[in-house]
């Protein structure tokens, strides 16, 4: 394989995704097991290409690994500190594992590059796992969905960026709702209500929520299904337009 | 003077800060005249030294046109459109103007770094203006205090960049009342009421706006201040330690 082409990035810039998917009432992301190493995990990240914008670059990141375009990603975090990457002890190994890997495509130049400081803009999305089709990028032997609790330790500072994704998220949710698409085109009451929990890792009392959700206004409640039990049946919601 | 040293910058990464300051119920921000043209003004800013921190360059910026340090600063939004700079209409007058400011010190190569394209990691401030002591940075001529709402067309996107900062100060300014040390030692309810009505340009019913702050749990109310008046004596209140 031919060499690594640095020159079409901008260097000392990257991005770094935390790609929050939902399903079965768990909050998960989307991890990136590292060809470079053994049991070397990461998010899904890349460089920013000279052409492109840092958004676009975001959102072709995260096609790359999950096959969906139109995602709303946002940017909630830089990671700036000038020892980043370049005094994790993660630094050597990636350097040995990536002579290692294919050393014509990872020249020494390459690996200089690739190993030196970079500022890392930190962007989240919140996806529909069900309609994911994830697919390895250049770097990545596996991809995986693991619940936020139950994460490897990952290199550098990844798992201190999902930490500061999830407290972005958690801000002001209610606005999100729409942009992030993230239920079903219907959904009850109790689905929504499950999802903030799994957000915010707390249960919340019916009635409160219910008001709360129903007081901003963009929802749009559907008649009821006829099951023959009426009574039981849960109202349908959507998103009004 | 001599060449100016690129060597010690990350390319293509920049910060502009957005330094509010309260002053005479307005707010104000500090923006600074350029050097390099007639009338050409921008948010002051500068670069990232390979040795620093994002955020400890963005205190240097800060600390170089205010004096002022240990100001809570905050990243709020990275600017990184693929065209940014380069096809700003601006460009070309920057180039003139620091070919004809210093030739010595502006080579063809460092003007070309200079009007390369930036990814712009925006800060914002918010700050006493009584405890300023403007002085310019390098590429100020002159720095000025600006009420919001009469601003100059500044270069680039840097009128936009004001606004995105405007829209995060707004969020949650609440959490981030202490943070600034931006009212003085003491003040009364309706100083931090006028604080508000500035930053967000509307006005607030007395009565809500003292629950709304009370609830928040932050202040201590202090005795009145014996004034001969004692019933119209406003309470002094001050952050809770």
């Amino acid at each position: 394989m031919k060499e690594f082409n640095l020159e079409q990035y901008l260097p000392h810039l990257s991005i770094d995704c935390v790609i929050f998917g939902y399903e079965g009432k768990e909050l998960k992301i989307l991890i990136s097991k590292s060809k470079f190493g053994d049991n070397l995990w990461a998010l899904p990240g890349g460089y920013i290409k000279k052409t492109e914008s840092i958004d676009n670059a975001a959102s072709r990141i995260l096609f790359e690994r999950t096959d969906l375009k139109n995602i709303y990603l946002e940017q909630f975090r830089v990671f700036g500190s000038e020892t980043r990457i370049i005094q994790s002890s993660f630094n050597e190994t990636m350097r040995a594992g990536y002579r290692q890997y294919d050393s014509n495509r990872f020249t020494d130049e390459v690996i200089s590059w690739l190993t030196d400081r970079f500022v890392c803009i930190g962007y989240y999305a919140l996806v529909d796992i069900q309609k994911v089709t994830t697919q390895t990028g250049e770097f990545d032997q596996l991809l995986e969905w693991r619940n936020i609790h139950d994460l490897p330790v990952m290199m550098h500072d990844h798992n201190d960026i999902v930490l500061e994704a999830l407290t972005a998220l958690r801000l002001n949710l209610d606005s999100k709702l729409i942009g992030f698409n993230l239920l079903p085109e219907v959904f009850t009451m109790r689905e929504i209500q499950e999802l903030y929990e799994a957000v915010y890792e707390r249960s919340f009392a019916i009635n409160n929520f219910q008001k709360k959700i129903l007081d901003l206004k963009v929802l749009e409640r559907l008649e009821k299904k006829f099951t023959g039990a009426q009574n039981k049946a849960p109202y349908l919601y959507r998103f009004a337009k």
